[in-house]
């Protein structure tokens, strides 16, 4: 077969041992058809096929829904090519050639988007199939269900408002009870049954759908490919690209494919597998199958298939086949592959592979295996982790007493690990509009569908009661990281009563339960969590090193991580141990040191309350003084800990107001302890009330107003520096002045701060090494960068305060509308999570140009929520940040965006970034 | 006298009929060095001296406060230059030279810096004085007012803390008290009393100034320069210019001058005059003299002076000397002079000119006649009058009636124009501290001092009991726009018991008084105000036109400004009287309607309320179905008044809250009345509670979660245009979405609009001409600009909320610390009054490039607060925005801010900028 050389080739055709296109062209051909065509090409057994570009569903939607001109004449050529390999003829009275017609986007959207069975099937083609199959009850059955799919798909004939079921299945229904009795098998069925459905069928889409079924093969054609370019854009693709952020511009691809059949007979089944476990990254043959079924059957989850392990004893020739195909796959993929198989009266075919979705765990064990076992290098293993992923191998578990005390009350397939406990939805638009009222929720279904998505997506966790592990529910938690139990079986669901029975127990909706999804157990009511292995290693120590598998594959991990990479994890860490935690995980160092939660403890608020309704200066001093020695011992705690590494201290930051008591009674009290008059604590109280203390008076606002707060704070760090470094530990303090947006502020309080560090060297005799610089949270901080790093020898972002102030947007009110917003595509992803590049984006590159034109080496770093994100950490990367910070626990997840960062970096520009690289 | 040749001139001479320098050197020489050698060039009688520039004070802040290597030369040889031309010599014990040692900066900074007079007195030149006057009393009265200045000044022998008094007048009091009695008046002091006190003088100088008095008068001359220049740079002089934006780096120059004397005897005086009255423009010899006495004891407010009308009879040759010199600097200067003389034994010399500070209304008035007069052009005219101050004309007086009815207590010299309430506050730190507590303050003294500065830019008014027109407290009341009165004799002052007795009454501090300073009169309590003569004849028609001379004048101004600029005033009105208001002053349409003050007019708000508590989309249909008529009704009254002009008409912008009632009561009220469970009311009012309102859930976020509001708000405008356009008046809706900070959130609110317009076209049969456009407000609005301009086909810069986000400062919060960032020079101007060009503005700036970069011809406006502010008007007018809108009463200054912007624009770009100009 030689390459097509038409000016612009719509069709890429593959069968027999060879295809125009290949594994590399998914953004052409979909996933789906550029692997179909990679499979063909290594000898895999697949039906032969053709396959339509994604550039035909853009010509499409941007041409009122019409086809480029030259597409029928390479479509016939496609259908031609295909005739000529099984020596069918499409329409043909004996030899008939039967196609599927499926999509298939660049991504896999499972569920998404329509496909459709059997075309080609018409009231003669029937007998035809009936004669060569031997066995007309399946022609039939063939046919009744293309009938239905066609009928369903491309003409429209769905369920309409009021009436309770898909009108094919009122027909059938009305059928068996006519003739048998309503609960009756499908299967029961006879071939008069399945030819009086036929007919009825036809009718319903003439009466429906304005027309007569189609019998012509090519008008069936057109008119399927039309119907699957038209559900790239259904309501529940386009939520489901909304949550992925798959452009809707990539559109689908279309494969039109020779017919196999699974459910010709006992010689005959459908299966989906992976050539690793996808929950555990565990090196086993895993999957399921159903004997004498279409592919479509075991995605369902109606039948419960069968591990695939036993197709060995049921089939053991196709499993031998089956073996070598996984081992093939492998090694020339190098991946881990999710594929679906047919066996036709014991032939193997290969409808589809693709890299299988897994959980956070296995994408961690598969990255170090493979690497083990040299099928991929260091590098690549850390670009197989999707950093959001490791989160999975941190986050807490349930408590070991919880459970030993639980009534485990049901047990199911565990097909999302962790732990996870909310209030029971059984629908999943209750369960979104719970979880915008900020309910955690867990929502618990039968089996789920692509309708279910947006419940998903809301739950902290998913339970169904059918379904396997390559059912829906499984699929879609896997690929979301989510918490899934499937086919807990003992559930009983009353969807009408909305309650959930199980082990004689009776559960409303709203009712809390919690789910194991590590060992597939369910437990009624919250469980208590507890931290997980790494951290039980890492921070509490209660497991050894050498015990801990989890632990070992982790740090394998991060040992890679350290090889490459030049943007440094700090951390957010109030207290000498929060930065011994984020040490242990790697951290270079603390990047926000939030003062103000060291006034929270003990009585030190009191002293803290003391020092706001001071009404002179004096008085003010007296109760810092009184805060002087809390916070001096604090710094002593963190520079040990620290031995060196840096530490970004703020300065004193949100509005004072937060210290005092709301409640009259604790307004008595307060003034009782300190011996003043309650009206002038309400007065206080009253006087620093805002309308919006967002942007009030706080950060450096405090400090310019009352300086002696400033020369407290600095007096604190510089002698805890300077007792730290007598006792021989170096000290790295850079001191942060916070909401910075006129460079006289800074300079202000940076006067303060040199002074006082000079007095402390004289006292104390030392030499201390210290920084001092600005937050940029304040878009005008970031406009005027200039001026600012005159004096500031760092910036760290602010991206938290930076996105509300850029957006306008309050984190904290923003709830109300945020949701809307995703849902209308304003924003993509929420703000507060991952950095709005376009916008606050533009803010932070225009700060660092300014920046560095006054001073080039100036230090940038990143300590807002964002820190922790890996898509923020690696724009952060970009933008040539020197570090970010984050809370101890996602210091992992962003190292490993870091290198990641890093070697995207190197993969797109090389040698143009030294990317620091040890080994 | 040639043209020195040095390379660097540190000293310009003057005397003669020449001088080295002239009256445009102002910024070398300062105001006061520059225009002596320009009144000695023209002739004028000015005694002879020298100026020291300001690059010297400049070297001497830079050089830790040292001269340049060869100041030292060039001031001896400007001594000896006044030596020549006097024939006196400096030091002599016959014909001995003595100087004035004076300040002058660039600006006029009255009283703010140091002065001394009859330098070169010593124990030896003073018998040579007494000998040459004929005068011991005179001779010795110098000399210890001298040693008395140059202890307190150059010596520092001031008060100290713990003293009630200035030391030389507690020496001078003991005096008193030993020979005669504590009350005798200084006239009454023998010349031996007076040596005396100089003995004293000398012993108190040698007891605290570490030193004696210097006796060699060129020690004499350089301490006093060098305290002049130190004089720039204490408290008061640096409050001063941060009020007027001075910036320190200005310097001040130094003159000195021979002496001249009008304290010789009833044939010598001084005086302070004006070439026209600076409170009503008027032109008439206006000032004020005194027999026997030198400048200081006028401006001194210590003896009360006589108007200069009177010299007329006192000293008629000088009188005529006078009025030449008047009309000379008038014809010279072009105009109005405000100018100090001294009349020593019947013979004028001129101590000083400058343009002279007036009111508002003199200055139209001075402007107008000036004009008129052909001593000045229209555009001279136009750039007369501080944009700021045409406020005065505008600014309501004291109701008629009001004042009928009130018993006017007092009566004093009416200084500034207008019509002040307040409470009263004897001292101007309290005064200062009210008017930060937010109370509406007058500051009454006996007299004011530069000490006071803080006070009267606090006050609403001041208020003094002693002092004439030209007193530091009507100066400065006049530079400011303040309303003031001056010596108000019947007012007793008790500043220890912190009252005021006046007419039997007594009033305490924070007690309430009015003062009119149009008519000088005194009145208790607070006065109802009336509109002004302006408004009176536009707005409320009360005042036919030619019956106002006021009018007469401002409707002058007003047409000169329709001749220059291309910068147009539009108004923020939202009722249809609101913009006949608008458009009588001039304005160009409506930049800002504010739909939702529409919604609390009547019973509106209970459907306004009853849409906010709708559960489902189809309830708040119907009540927004409610709401329709009003606000169709009100767009068509708002057509109607601009008759063809456009109108910004913003969508619902406030959070939803501010329409719900707060109080438990009024919440049962809503409920009984909508029917609806009190508990949903309060549910509601919960719910929209928001820690931030104003980064919550507004703006355009309303009507992307609720399409609905912003279908009623179009449908309402649209079928409004409809009505009036069918009844022949034409309509330009330009319709603004509030808060859009991503380009999606516009395109769908666009979408709605345009559906409704075509339904609204189609159904009435009608072509509607319409905008629709965006505020810029949020800084993410601006940074994507280029985004938003792809469908805004105009901006609007909502410059009162860009200021909030991009300085992260609430305007209702940042009472707290924005006072404090005046005086720490934070900022320069409040930036919610004055637009913040540096941040703020180049956010517009970005927004401006990028927004033209997608739509070269987009429309852009400001409708925040700023845009009736003249140097932020000025600052639009330089980046080019088509329009400013404002409040209708600000309007004319608007216009009169952008016609002056227009022709600074064509003063420093000749032909690149086409103004526009009518003529």
């Amino acid at each position: 077969m030689s390459k097509p050389s038409s000016p612009r080739n719509y069709v890429y055709r593959f069968g027999g041992k060879s295809a125009d296109g290949d594994g590399s062209m998914k953004p052409l051909l979909g996933g789906k058809g550029a692997n179909l065509a990679e499979m063909t090409r290594i000898g895999l057994p697949v039906p032969p096929g053709f396959t339509i570009t994604t550039e035909v569903c853009t010509y499409y939607y941007q041409n009122k829904k019409t086809y480029p001109r030259t597409l029928a004449a390479q479509i016939e050529k496609g259908v031609a090519f295909i005739e000529k390999i099984l020596g069918k003829k499409f329409g043909d009275q004996q030899k008939s050639l039967l196609v599927s017609v499926r999509s298939g986007a660049r991504d896999s959207m499972p569920g998404m988007m329509d496909t459709i069975l059997n075309l080609g099937l018409n009231d003669q083609t029937v007998s035809a199939l009936a004669q060569s199959s031997g066995n007309a009850r399946f022609a039939w059955d063939c046919y009744r269900r293309f009938i239905q799919m066609y009928g369903d798909v491309v003409l429209g004939v769905q369920k309409r408002a009021g009436e309770d079921h898909e009108p094919f299945e009122t027909v059938l229904h009305e059928l068996k009870h006519e003739r048998y009795h309503a609960d009756i098998e499908d299967t029961k069925l006879t071939v008069d049954d399945l030819q009086e459905l036929v007919a009825r069928f036809k009718k319903l889409i003439a009466g429906r759908a304005g027309g007569e079924f189609p019998q012509d093969p090519w008008q069936q054609l057109w008119g399927a490919i039309g119907a699957v370019f038209g559900s790239w854009m259904n309501d529940r693709a386009v939520v489901y690209r909304r949550k992925y952020n798959i452009p809707n511009e990539w559109g689908t691809a279309v494969s039109v494919q020779a017919m196999v059949y699974g459910n010709t007979g006992e010689n005959s089944g459908s299966g989906v597998a992976f050539t690793r476990d996808p929950a555990t990254g565990e090196k086993v043959f895993y999957g399921e199958f159903l004997i004498n079924a279409q592919g479509e059957d075991v995605v369902a989850g109606v039948r419960t298939p069968e591990p695939v392990a036993q197709l060995k004893s049921q089939l053991p020739a196709a499993f031998v086949e089956l073996e070598n195909i996984r081992a093939i796959l492998e090694g020339h993929f190098r991946d881990m592959q999710d594929f679906e198989f047919t066996i036709e009266d014991g032939h193997v075919f290969m409808l589809q592979t693709r890299n299988g979705k897994r959980t956070g765990l296995a994408a961690v064990r598969c990255a170090i295996e493979m690497e083990r076992e040299r099928l991929i290098d260091w590098k690549t293993a850390i670009q197989r982790v999707p950093a959001n992923q490791l989160d999975q191998l941190l986050a807490p578990v349930f408590d070991r007493n919880a459970v030993k005390d639980a009534r485990c009350i049901a047990r199911g397939l565990p097909a999302g690990p962790g732990a996870a406990s909310g209030k029971m939805y059984l629908n999943a638009e209750r369960a979104a509009a719970a979880a915008r009222r900020g309910e955690k929720v867990l929502l618990v279904r039968n089996e789920t569908s692509p309708e279910d998505l947006r419940g998903m997506i809301a739950a902290e966790g998913i339970l169904t009661a059918k379904g396997g592990v390559s059912s829906h529910a499984a699929l879609v938690a896997r690929q979301m990281g989510k918490v899934c139990i499937c086919g807990a079986s003992a559930l009983q669901i009353d969807y009408a009563a909305k309650t959930m029975t199980v082990a004689g127990d009776t559960f409303q909706e709203g009712d809390f339960i919690s789910i194991n999804g590590t060992f597939g157990e369910v437990y009624p009511g919250q469980l208590k969590t507890a931290a997980s292995e790494i951290v039980r290693v890492l921070w509490e120590k209660s497991i050894a090193a050498k015990d801990s598998a989890a632990y070992q594959m982790f740090r394998q991990l991060m040992d890679w991580c350290a090889r490459v990479t030049n943007l440094q994890v700090r951390a957010n860490a109030d207290t000498p141990e929060q930065a011994a935690h984020a040490l242990a995980f790697g951290a270079g160092g603390i990047g926000l040191c939030r003062t103000e939660h060291m006034f929270f403890e003990g009585n030190r608020i009191d002293a803290m309350r003391e020092m706001i309704l001071a009404g002179e200066v004096e008085d003010r001093k007296k109760a810092l003084a009184k805060l002087l020695p809390y916070q001096k011992a604090d710094f002593i705690g963190i520079f040990k800990a620290l031995n060196g590494l840096p530490a970004t201290i703020r300065f004193l930051d949100p509005p004072l107001h937060e210290f005092l008591p709301n409640s009259k009674e604790q307004q008595l009290d307060l003034a009782s302890k300190l011996n003043l008059p309650v009206e002038k604590v309400m007065a206080r109280v009253n006087e620093l009330h805002e309308f919006n203390p967002m942007l009030g008076f706080r950060g450096c606002r405090l400090g310019l107003v009352h300086p002696e707060i400033s020369e407290m704070q600095s007096r604190a760090i510089f002698e805890a520096a300077a007792e730290v470094q007598t006792a021989g530990i170096k000290c790295k303090p850079e001191i942060m002045v916070p909401l910075v947006g006129f460079q006289k502020e800074l300079d202000l309080q940076i006067e303060v701060v040199h002074r006082v560090a000079r007095e402390v060297m004289a006292e104390k005799n030392v030499k201390l090494d210290y920084l001092v610089g600005t937050m940029i949270e304040v878009p005008r901080g970031a406009l005027t960068a200039d001026e600012i790093a005159r004096t500031a020898e760092f910036f760290s972002f602010g991206t938290n305060d930076l996105t509300q102030t850029c957006l306008g947007m309050s984190r904290d009110d923003s709830g109300s509308f945020l949701t809307h917003y995703a849902e209308l595509e304003i924003v993509r992803n929420d703000p507060f999570a991952t950095i709005d590049q376009t916008g606050v984006g533009k803010l932070m590159t225009i700060a660092i140009e300014l920046g560095r034109k006054t001073r080039p080496d100036i230090e940038l770093g990143i300590c807002g929520e964002h820190g922790g994100d890996p898509e923020s950490v690696k724009f952060c990367y970009r933008l040539g940040l020197t570090y970010v910070s984050c809370s101890p626990l996602r210091v992992p997840v962003a190292r490993l965006a870091a290198a990641q960062a890093a070697l995207e970096d190197v993969a797109k520009r090389p040698a143009k970034k030294t990317t620091h690289e040890r080994k």
